[in-house]
């Protein structure tokens, strides 16, 4: 695992918690983007080499609207950039983590993502992620 | 705000935890610490530029036992490196965040700290810390 790529904060209304945000870290969403398979529209800031990914369900299925539905706004998860997903994916399975899923999956920021189940972290939803360009 | 300092999580057993994190991030604690005043045991583990902190409740009345007794284990929140705290907490309050304290305290890992209250923040309870050592 290297650095933290970004932590993730389920929001209601992501233009509010993006003036918020732009407030709090000093700084400007630098990028937005919608993520149909995920239900989710997301809102980018930069703080040094991390990234805080804002995140509004765009449906009521969607997990983020599941999310605070039941927890209410917070951050939702921690996303570590990884050099090579698969063999991470392969060496925490050894480990005897939970992995929601067999194969990395495209998610937003042009980045193949792999999600760690929360009972395995200590409650923590756990996102690994690879750039898509260092492959 | 430059980088994510830390991100803390609350722990019910710090030793599991260790060994989970540890597992998880393919590093080693390198430091524990015990915080009377904040009623924490702490362990750090480090991961590119940023670290995880995490964090058990000495004894029921710290804030660490209340919010695992409320919403279980899981991230408590997300601290940002800054270089210098009081200009930082004065910016936050002119821009309307509310702070936790009106000084900087001396936290865990040699940090001034100041908290924001999460109602400020969408949910997410930020800390900002700024090391003794860069004063």
């Amino acid at each position: 695992m290297n650095k933290v790529e970004h932590i993730g904060i389920a929001v209601s209304d992501i233009k509010i918690a993006g003036d918020i945000y732009e407030k709090l870290l000093n700084t400007t969403v630098y990028k937005t983007e919608r993520v149909e398979q995920e239900g989710v529209e997301t809102a980018f800031l930069q703080t040094g080499p991390n990234k805080i990914e804002l995140l509004q369900a765009t449906h009521e299925d969607s997990a983020i609207a599941k999310f605070i539905a039941k927890k209410g706004e917070g951050i939702h998860h921690i996303a570590f950039d990884v050099d090579d997903i698969e063999a991470e994916m392969q060496r925490l399975k050894q480990e005897g983590f939970v992995l929601l899923s067999d194969k990395p999956k495209l998610g937003a920021d042009n980045k193949l993502v792999c999600f760690v189940h929360p009972k395995s972290a200590n409650g923590v939803l756990v996102e690994l992620c690879q750039s898509v360009d260092n492959r």
